[in-house]
């Protein structure tokens, strides 16, 4: 009899499910569901109007994802129920929602429907800055030590700041709420009936650390209606990433064609499901997950304070090792902004001429090009900073512009300059006792897109190699999926040994190109001088820039 | 008899003439010609190829243009001989050319038409940096006294580096030469068969100051064969701005249908054309001609020393006064790089359905903006700086970039950072005593474009006109034309009186409104701080990024 789990992968736009062979780790189905409400910016569906930076999202789409991708992959497939021996998920983090302890959401009801508040704060919701200053400023004051291990500054986009948002603005829906969970939780609350929240989310997004929350006090000092917040509506049991967090209820099964009580894995942040999927299951290679943004992950030996990390979580990532994350809050949203503002009209005709996209346009202009050819450097900071300054009150900057510029230059630099980020991010890793020896680059633009990873390789001035599926994550999932089944079903000892053999990574490496990277080391020292000067108060300049936008 | 004077206009692309009533200052018939050869700045006509940053003419386009353009205006207007009293000319400059004493141009010769420093360097050639560094240096060693009223730096667009840079890379055609004139001085010689110089080209771009040039030992110390340039290659009278040159000769009479020994004013620069053309005969007012470039127009009691002026010259633009020039030398050239670059196809096509251009679209865009609303703040020197940093080794910046950025962000920004420019220079002006109560906008693009105007008035937190006539330059031409002429043909006193009564302002006036104007106050202090920064050695990245693109 032949094996097989599922990975779910919970992403912005869209979730996919993939069926994967267990011995080979080969994607045998797939399926896709874009949500039908997207991220919402701007209204509700009832045209309730949203603030600026706000994104929320409706969780039934969840449900419905769930529901027909799972079908999808089982039909497609033709395998059978007793064939498919776990199903593990990965989802997009900080995406925060209230629920009821009948795991109703709260948006779901007639009473909250119109409720901002009550939807799903999805990851890069933007709404509770002011909250994640107030909870900074109360964590530092407090002396709280979890706080230089995220970084030293804590994100908007993390659950407290989001949950504190909700109780100042909208106090009924706080009271009212039961649980506010990780939407992983609670997807995998809704397959195995039973809650509980992942070492992953929590470790990275809630304050959990070193096996423990923030104490009462600290909660108290945010607001005096905080207090009981973690024993009073979040989950009490916290489960490792590798272990099972359940099996699959009757009614699921049923709807799913699958065995009730099939193994559901401890959920994982989207992002950290490509370490295993992309075959990383111990220290020494940083794994850069490019999208929208970016996310950096290491699996370490042990704890280290590195300015601007994320967090660093104990069996985060991977079981036995301190998982550490930092990223970049733009990347690919860099070059979709030149195409979508920077591609004239007669460069989107000769696209279309040779049936390409924006993108490959611009990618094919580039062939041939050097390093400095084009006269810019630019900071990639169109969504403010995530590590090392955790800023989202900064803005990008291009410079060296003249009149021979060209679409494709700015594109080179958009490209160039995410990779500064990047190496800004790899040396602080380095100085606080982490080494990194090689990078391997995951998602959708490294995989079609050699000229980028390319780049990467001489800018970061190590060997860089690519997931070798574009589901890396997708992939991630279902190896955590044949964990949540024991040894005796599936002959693997643990998520590592899986990841090891399953996680998939293309054989061809790009090495740097020694006089490109000599080129860039000394653009990098410019790199780095603008980072200090406008983003550590030499020149406020942006911070006035959005407040007259603000105005 | 109705009296005409003619007004010749050579611009960068083309040659305009037109017809102008002396009672009333009415232009009654007009004509253009575009240059066959354009601006060369690839190659020559045979395919040899140019070096990056050059521009060249060929001098037969602009004998061609003024046998074309004069013939049909004299047809066009049907005006008879004797009643063209004066002809007056403009032209682009510093554009130099090395000519035979019998007034032929080395490149129109067999021996010489392949040989690039043999054509004339237009003004913005730019081919003269190191010769420009070297004048400079020798100019400030030696303590030239001048050196200070020209902006206390020298620019690689003047004659002197230009003539120095034939010199070195072209030694047999400086040898050849008889004369390196200014074009406007050669066609004056053309039409008059008289050599002389204007005050205003040698002036401005010549360094004749106070009556007389450098020494020989200046010349010397640049070069020992230019030790003798001035007596030996140089016209040796110098004429005033207002002042006859000479008279029409027969043959050329015959072939444009006029009266032999009809007058020719002394030429002028074209920007500065446009002071009289705008109405402005007396000091307070500045006249700024916005093109692809900008220049700022003054005319002062006394001698002044302002940081980066171009040139102090008595009756170097009007009889009678000190004439101070300044500049920006990119301007339009923003506008238009932002159209070539960041006009998305649905822009393209949105303009395409509504009949108008992407300037016009950029525009509409920004109906009922508010200062700051773009927030990001820029520096116009996508082609260096003129004034006052005298440095073509800086390029352009934009900060405050973000994934909402729209391309009419980027347009606004543009306009607000040459206006910025502009405040620079205007209060620079005005440190050195010489008040500015309002300004004058004169060429297309203000004249077309009323929120540019309006956005001038609020930065510039100054009254603003608009001149009358899209056609300024030429009405100056042809105003000096009529002063050519004697005060018992035309009635008028002197070339101030004429313009007095014949340069055209619109009637209303653009008042800065105290909000923006207190919004963009603000914003200026930014602007300053970023051109301080980048520009006086705070950080030189700009330069460090050019020296790798040229590699």
């Amino acid at each position: 009899m032949k094996k097989y789990a599922i990975g779910l992968d919970y992403g912005t736009l869209s979730a996919r499910a993939i069926m994967v062979d267990i011995e080979t780790g080969e994607t045998i189905a797939q399926s896709i569901y874009p949500y039908p409400h997207g991220v919402m910016e701007t209204h509700l569906p009832d045209g309730t109007a949203l603030a600026p930076h706000w994104a929320l999202q409706d969780p039934q789409d969840y449900l419905e994802a769930m529901v027909d991708t799972i079908q999808n992959v089982v039909v497609k497939s033709k395998v059978l129920p007793e064939e498919v021996i776990g199903i593990g998920v990965d989802f997009t983090s900080a995406t925060v929602l209230p629920v009821y302890k009948d795991k109703t959401a709260l948006c779901m009801t007639d009473k909250f429907k119109n409720e901002p508040h009550a939807y799903v704060k999805l990851w890069k919701h933007h709404g509770a800055e002011q909250e994640a200053a107030d909870v900074d400023r109360i964590a530092r004051e407090r002396g709280e030590e979890w706080l230089d291990y995220y970084g030293g500054k804590v994100s908007s986009e993390w659950t407290v700041p989001k949950v504190l948002e909700t109780l100042r603005c909208a106090p009924e829906v706080y009271e009212e709420a039961d649980y506010f969970l990780e939407a992983m939780d609670w997807i995998v609350w809704q397959m195995t009936d039973k809650l509980s929240a992942s070492a992953c989310g929590t470790g990275y997004k809630a304050f959990h650390f070193r096996g423990k929350f923030p104490p009462k006090d600290f909660f108290k000092a945010l607001d005096l209606r905080m207090e009981n917040f973690i024993e009073d509506k979040f989950p009490q049991t916290i489960l490792p990433i590798g272990a099972r967090a359940g099996g699959l209820t009757e009614e699921l099964a049923a709807t799913l064609h699958l065995n009730p009580g099939t193994p559901v894995g401890t959920p994982i942040i989207d992002a950290h499901a490509s370490v295993p999927g992309g075959g990383v299951g111990k220290p020494g290679e940083m794994m850069i997950i490019m999208g929208t943004s970016s996310c950096h992950m290491m699996l370490a030996d042990k704890d280290a304070k590195i300015p601007g990390v994320q967090g660093i979580v104990k069996d985060g990532i991977m079981p036995g090792y301190y998982g550490i994350e930092a990223g970049q809050p733009c990347v690919g949203d860099h070059f979709a902004w030149v195409v979508d503002n920077c591609m004239p009209a007669e460069y989107a005709a000769e696209a279309r001429e040779l049936g390409i996209s924006g993108h490959q346009l611009l990618t094919q202009k580039l062939q041939g090009y050097k390093a400095g050819k084009s006269g810019l450097i630019a900071l990639d900071w169109f969504n403010g900073v995530r590590s090392p300054l955790m800023d989202f009150d900064l803005n990008g900057l291009i410079i060296g512009l003249n009149l021979q510029t060209k679409p494709e230059d700015i594109y080179l630099a958009m490209i160039e300059a995410t990779a500064f980020g990047s190496r800004v991010i790899v040396e602080n890793y380095e100085k606080a006792g982490v080494p990194v020896n090689e990078i391997i680059l995951s998602g959708g633009i490294p995989s079609k897109n050699p000229l980028i990873v390319q780049i990467y390789a001489d800018i970061l001035n190590r060997p860089v190699r690519v997931c070798a599926s574009d589901q890396a994550c997708a992939l991630g999932a279902a190896i955590l999926g044949i964990a949540a089944a024991s040894e005796m079903v599936t002959g693997y000892k643990d998520a590592n040994e899986i990841a090891a053999k399953l996680g998939k990574v293309q054989e061809k490496v790009y090495l740097p190109s020694a006089d490109q990277a000599a080129v860039y080391d000394a653009l990098y020292k410019d790199y780095l001088t603008l980072h200090e000067y406008f983003g550590k108060g030499g020149n406020d300049v942006m911070k006035r820039l959005n407040a007259l936008r603000r105005q």
